[in-house]
């Protein structure tokens, strides 16, 4: 039996035990399953089972694996519905739990009677139908979507414990299709003085977010499908705007008009909520990016391990700039790191599942990922993150976000006896 | 204003405009937009919005979107339930539209009762529970799923007036996850002796299937997640076999029993349903592959065409060899083709989605795709399948398969009045 190398300190083993056909791993294993003797025969196999329906739904033991509400019962105030990353896998997350945020409830919108406008310092201002839209060549790409306060927790002086759908579950990933702007925008003709795009949606705040013209014509959509279905309601049903990579409130649901002007709007979301005033009393104009970024899900908090041995460390990582070049791992709190195996394809601005094998051997641990990505950029430890945006005076309410653009690392401590706690490492 | 390019009788146009930021394209499609004047203030603009829910699900105006059910009131015998490809887009399949056949309903399995058991010609017999296979390395990868006897239809001497749902709903594609069976064999060792594993599932038509001990140890896996999430039930809750590019009933569902042999079982459905007579008396004793095919989705039938002008034809395409590497379409029923772009990334055994944009004219066009893998294997014409595989006597029944693995050309005929009907050509 092919003995298992250790990659870095406290148990970490080298991701390319994966490839070799499970030879390595095998040695680690044994132990957690059992000798094969007499296989029962249950219920489900005595009986039919329940009809197939029109549009399935998961199982009816997976009702714990839902979004987690903000305001459950709807009041007027912001919605958050936040993405269960510990127990999801792969690198899609479902339509179904794809992280919203709705400012006034889930625009209920018939696509009869929507249009979409695109008019200010163009040649041609032009309306588009939804049957209209149908008519132009489309695209798909898969790509994250992550709202600027994501992760906002950790700006927190003392780590919060709670799950990683807490802490990050604001972002998803998705394959999205629809039409893209710049052959739009090829229609209606763009007058040489516009600089930037005003972009409205139709719910009622009409939430509106000005994005450069440059994004625009470089891979920005009009979003028709998500994961090959229609947007759903929460994502803008019946078209969102699609802005690869940057922050999720730009990126406007329930898309109804884009404005091209010479001057940003400086509309409420941009000049006052994701314009956080940093530690030396200035505050950045714009910031839209979301730059490289990693976390473990799989051991996290609330999955309690089961004794010492064999676990697989699996988390994502994604970057706003392009494709995740490295991920690197620590289980000693990033006195020594290990590079971990990437899923492929990794696709650019997408989500990247990576793994790595480690040998618990059933004492103190914290681990850690840390990304890199094509650009070179490096996800900074949460010292330098904190540094750079300041930290929360005080342990924040669920609703409070000192500051945007968390993309430090998350460590997360192995205690003895199996749990994992939130710490700052 | 560029000029674009014909690239094929009948009004087909060069598939690089779509990459030259849709300069080309603009010049076809003025019209189909109109003047921006106001704009209305819809009800959804007036009044807050829905309450967003745990497991968000499509808007209401979107209830047409559902498979198609071959026995909706669940009676005692096979449900088939097809993806509705024509009102789709991109490459993933929503779980909730995945096809999904059922010979006695979806089982209903509580997964802390079940097992898997991996017995036979091993060294040591091992049962695993969830909570075990969650401790092992896992992988994820995008892959089509396709039943043998999708496209069945088109064995009918009559084309038969169908939507693409109809004759080609029966294959989906999603991103699976799960545990290799490499890594499993590891663990019970394997006996030099076997060369078959019999896979059985744990519903209660226990359905099995042989598999080539070499299939499982190339990219076989036990999946346990769909598109990020849990497997739904009429995906095989709390887990699948996965054969990537194989066929579908050969991906056993609710899976409990991998036994390792000598001989293939010769089970119910490989000896009888999916060994069907060949036109010279003899049959195929076993046709795992899955074979290069594509299909047009936009525009099918169902789907009207709205007065002449500019279209983009749409469809997907994949081969259960690897990659695709070329669609090729045509608008004149074969006469001259243009190639279609591919949507990257073009994985292996995956769904590739192919564009093309096209000026219809207004007048009769057929409209047919057709595929090539990197392995140099072409997607045939109807008469060449046909002639292999032979034809049904009659029109077959909704549920009658007179041959399986149609992997031949689909045409649709485009009628002057805008209409699309299924032809053979």
């Amino acid at each position: 039996m092919e003995k298992l190398q250790p990659a870095a300190g406290n148990g970490l083993l080298d991701r390319r035990a994966f490839l070799r056909g499970g030879a390595a791993l095998a040695a680690a294993m044994t132990g957690y399953s059992v000798k094969a003797e007499t296989l029962a025969e249950p219920p489900w196999g005595k009986e039919p089972g329940d009809v197939v329906p029109p549009y399935g739904g998961p199982s009816k033991h997976e009702k714990g694996v839902v979004r987690t509400l903000s305001n459950p019962k709807g009041e007027p105030r912001t919605q958050h519905a936040r993405t269960p990353h510990h127990l999801l896998q792969g690198t899609a997350t479902p339509n179904g739990l794809h992280f919203t945020i709705s400012h006034a409830g889930n625009a209920d919108i018939d696509p009869a009677g929507h249009r979409l406008a695109i008019h200010g310092l163009v040649k041609r201002p032009l309306l588009f139908t939804l049957d209209a839209l149908a008519r132009y060549p489309m695209v798909s790409r898969f790509t994250f979507m992550e709202c600027g306060g994501n992760s906002a927790p950790l700006f927190s002086p003392e780590p919060i414990q709670a799950s990683v759908q807490a802490l990050h579950g604001l972002a998803s990933c998705a394959e999205w299709t629809g039409v893209p702007l710049s052959t739009l925008l090829e229609e209606t003709g763009v007058d040489p003085k516009a600089r930037w795009v005003v972009a409205e949606g139709a719910d009622a705040p009409h939430l509106s977010r000005s994005v450069p013209l440059s994004k625009i014509l470089d891979d920005a959509m009009v979003a028709l499908y998500q994961n090959g279905e229609r947007v759903m309601p929460g994502q803008g049903y019946p078209m969102r705007l699609l802005l690869p990579g940057w922050e999720g409130n730009m990126n406007v649901k329930w898309l109804r008009r884009l404005q091209l002007t010479e001057q940003p709007a400086m509309t409420y979301y941009e000049s006052r909520t994701y314009a956080p005033i940093l530690p030396g009393g200035k505050a950045y104009r714009f910031y839209f990016l979301q730059e490289v970024k990693s976390f473990i899900t799989q051991p996290s908090v609330g999955l309690a391990m089961k004794g010492p041995g064999f676990y697989e460390i699996s988390g994502i990582a994604y970057s706003g700039n392009g494709r995740i070049a490295k991920v690197m791992v620590s289980a000693d709190g990033g006195k020594t790191w290990a590079q971990a195996a990437l899923q492929e394809p990794v696709m650019s601005k997408s989500f990247t599942r990576f793994r790595i094998p480690w040998q618990w051997n059933g004492g103190p641990a914290v681990l850690q990922s840390r990304a890199w990505d094509d650009g070179g950029n490096v996800q900074p430890t949460r010292a330098e993150i904190v540094a750079q945006r300041g930290q929360a005076a005080r342990v924040p309410s669920p609703l409070g976000f000192p500051s945007q653009h968390y993309n430090g690392i998350t460590s997360w401590s192995v205690e003895t006896n199996g749990e994992v706690r939130h710490v700052y490492a």
